[in-house]
């Protein structure tokens, strides 16, 4: 028998779960400080601040006070309990369980790790030398195989350690379905990509013609502000990368690169920014300052973006209405090309050497890569000093491309020097999620290209809201994606899609 | 005898007040962001974070376990405790002291009320009414009366109860030493500003003309760069209010505001925060993230300010410099006016009714009303529902001119609303220090208004790091200026310097 009635256990839960919103909103504007125009100098200070915050925050989420609130719900009646505050604390129980076997030393010794790997990685990719980086990395890959079995709290692990780092950004998700999964892009995908990479590559006017800062800003807003992102909850700035970053419902900001010399490349930076903001702008208020309050997983997160990205802005809908309209802000941008040439240039599939560059079609294909590395490097088949060799390796195979250096290889991402390992299948999983959703749409928006190319997109975001957006963490990644679409992973509706897409633009069944 | 060994508390005591910076830093990030650039929806969701982490910020700094470090600091040994830490002690016993005593919820409620007193002021100045916000500030005013006595740590109500108020923003101030100053002024500047006034007025040509925002932001940070703010550890913004705002010595931000039919309006206002700004970033690192990091007081603040608002900026030498560098970047601002008639008009002395609009000579008059009224109100001879007409009355006496209507009189300054009471005074006690250090600095510094006049800043800036700045709050502020200018307060300096100034500028000895 509890000392205390439940209702002052739900009480102090939900007290103690805002208390940890608010230590999770300083910390990210901070950061979003950081990356956007902090003076240079605070950089040192600012992120003994982050860490020390994280850290009370850290204690706080993890001390006794809560385990016993969220043990309290979880072991009340039923009725006694309301579905969201249930729905929390089983959020918090998974977090506090993966979090609370670690020691705290060890767990501190681990942060200190990646942050400094982070550094050595920016030196390591400048300098393209990758034993800068490799003992780093051994001691990250040593370390998560010695938290995995203390973070595996469902028993993933026994058929596959990799599985409990996959399960951390995709719950729901293991190396079957996975190996499935990635074994159908290689088969489907890779001889697509041959087969439109041998005709004509279509010419790319734009690339290299110059769009001043401030022309791009304006044309980066038009679109913004048209596919409906809610400028009163949010702003667009600039940084070396771009990102998007949800304080609360009510502020949600997203940031841009403009390259002079490719204005496209903002233009698609933002959509895609765009969609992770549209998401975290869209959830229910019932869930704000609460653990519910932000994207389910982030492979969803992925779809949002993905969508907009892609679905909406590579249509030929988005094009028929902007298309004109981009015309007239920048009359001198496309370099007098017309439309179809243009929309057929937009879709030009080159297998390339860099993750972020690469077109629709290969995107998958270098998630495909990681993912088998990332697998071997945690089954023991692959050694960190081979690295190098394996991912020049993968990428011949694949994508027919070999990488002159590693920095423009293995040490591309940022990610493994931050310890992110299991991450990067999330984004293939968005690219998956994205399709489904796509689908399902239109089959209840039938007519949604027409509003598209008419500039009106307020019945797409409505639905995106409706069956997505607005649940926040409240359900899993799988079950959700089964209740919109009916399937909780279809990687074949994906890959269809993209063939029967790209078929089309380049005249594969003639 | 202590359980612990005090180096174990020293160093307890030291992480706790980390923390508390940590919280500090981050909720000066908040509120800055607030009022520079967040979305307009968000203020409601961040205004409930930065009360939370207020909250709990609260709650540490006044903690069992705080206390004991600090009780355990402040009885050892003289020689087991550096006298850094023991200053900051020092300094957390009379915050604790103050504060311990008041219960946390009548606190909280009096948080609520000031919070919700200053939304009301905005409306009540708009509709020019103060009869909306009377009730608040019988509220706010009757709050205060009950803490006086708990806030009371030094016995100083006895003599005054608004000694108490006065002691928490300039430590070592009364009422007896503030009636005999602010009888100093009435007696000596209001003949002087008579005197000038009855003059004919000069003509400031440029009030009316438009510079347009982005050559006054030029202009501004020319001024910044040359004085020596140091953009590497800071930055300017823009706001509705100017503010400046230090997070860290690394960190240090202002804002301005841009009228572009005034263009000295933002470069004064910069020019204050500056000094403001400089203080704060020119702190010595050893204070970095403990609770004497930042100015010692608000009126050493504010002499700092003061100091380059008015003894440089408003100077012969800094406009030597500085007129022919504006006459290039804005060549048409001026109307035509030559350097002479310009630092003439510069000066010009007029009896306003807004304290921020008016000129060096009046400004601390406006501050002995405000004073007098405060006073009043505590210790019982005036009643809020008497305190417009109690401000007309002062106004018509000291300055000569009467408000029309509560907008422009009584309602014009926020403080009150948010229960600020005895912090007016800090101003004029800024101006004293400031001409104190003035003073010192001319006799240290001979040549320094040649210096000026080639615009170098850094012999000046140099002497107020060594002899204001770097020293944070590890010295009381008379203590201070005393040590540095061998007076604690000296109001007759501050009186001669601005007689002699507007003698020579108006030709009154002749």
């Amino acid at each position: 028998m509890s000392v205390y009635p439940i209702d002052e256990m739900i009480q102090k839960f939900r007290t103690l779960t805002k208390q940890l919103s608010y230590y999770g909103e300083a910390i990210e504007l901070m950061a979003w400080d950081l990356r956007t125009g902090a003076p240079r100098a605070a950089a040192p200070a600012r992120a003994e601040t982050i860490g020390g915050l994280s850290e009370i925050s850290f204690r706080l989420g993890n001390s006794e006070e809560m385990e016993q609130c969220v043990q309290a719900i979880l072991t009340a009646p039923e009725d006694q309990v309301d579905a969201v505050t249930r729905r929390m604390a089983v959020q918090a129980d998974r977090s506090i369980r993966r979090s609370k076997q670690i020691p705290p030393d060890q767990y501190k010794e681990y942060v200190i790790l990646t942050s400094e790997a982070e550094s050595v990685w920016e030196e390591a990719k400048a300098k393209k030398d990758f034993t800068l980086l490799a003992p780093y990395l051994e001691k990250i890959i040593d370390t998560l195989r010695r938290f995995i079995p203390i973070w595996d709290i469902d028993g993933l692990a026994a058929s596959h350690p990799y599985n409990v780092l996959l399960d951390a950004f995709e719950p729901g998700f293991t190396v079957e379905e996975l190996d499935r999964f990635f074994a159908l892009l290689q088969e489907r995908l890779v001889p697509l990509v041959k087969t439109i990479a041998s005709k004509s590559l279509p010419e790319q006017p734009w690339m290299g013609l110059v769009v001043p800062k401030d022309a791009q800003k304006t044309l980066n807003r038009t679109v913004l502000q048209a596919v409906g992102f809610d400028f009163e909850r949010g702003r667009l700035d600039e940084s070396e990368h771009p990102f998007a970053c949800g304080l609360h419902n009510t502020d949600v900001r997203i940031t841009t690169k403009y390259v002079e010399t490719d204005f496209l490349n903002a233009l698609y930076s933002t959509l895609h920014e765009c969609g992770h903001a549209m998401y975290e702008q869209q959830i229910d208020d019932q869930y704000m300052k609460t653990n519910l309050g932000t994207g389910t997983s982030m492979g969803v997160h992925e779809s949002q973006s993905r969508f907009w990205e892609n679905a909406i802005g590579r249509s030929r809908s988005f094009w028929d209405w902007f298309f004109p309209i981009m015309s007239k802000q920048l009359p001198d941008a496309l370099g007098g090309q017309g439309f179809e040439d243009f929309y057929r240039a937009l879709h030009r599939v080159e297998p390339s050497l860099i993750r972020i560059e690469s077109d629709e079609l290969t995107y998958s294909l270098h998630i495909l890569i990681r993912y088998r590395l990332e697998k071997a490097l945690f089954d023991g088949s692959l050694a960190v000093r081979d690295l190098p060799k394996a991912w020049n390796d993968a990428y011949t195979e694949i994508l027919g491309v070999t990488p002159a250096h590693d920095g423009e290889g293995v040490l591309q991402d940022v990610h493994w020097s931050g310890g992110a390992f299991g991450y990067f299948p999330s984004y293939a999983i968005g690219n998956v999620y994205a399709a489904q959703l796509l689908e399902t749409m239109g089959g209840q928006i039938p007519d949604w290209r027409e509003q598209v190319s008419n500039g009106d997109f307020s019945a797409i975001r409505v639905w995106l809201k409706e069956h997505i957006h607005t649940h926040g963490s409240a359900i899993d990644p799988k079950p959700l994606m089964e209740r919109v679409t009916g399937s909780a992973f279809n990687p074949e509706g994906y890959i269809q899609q993209l063939t029967d897409k790209y078929s089309v633009i380049f005249d594969l069944n003639r």
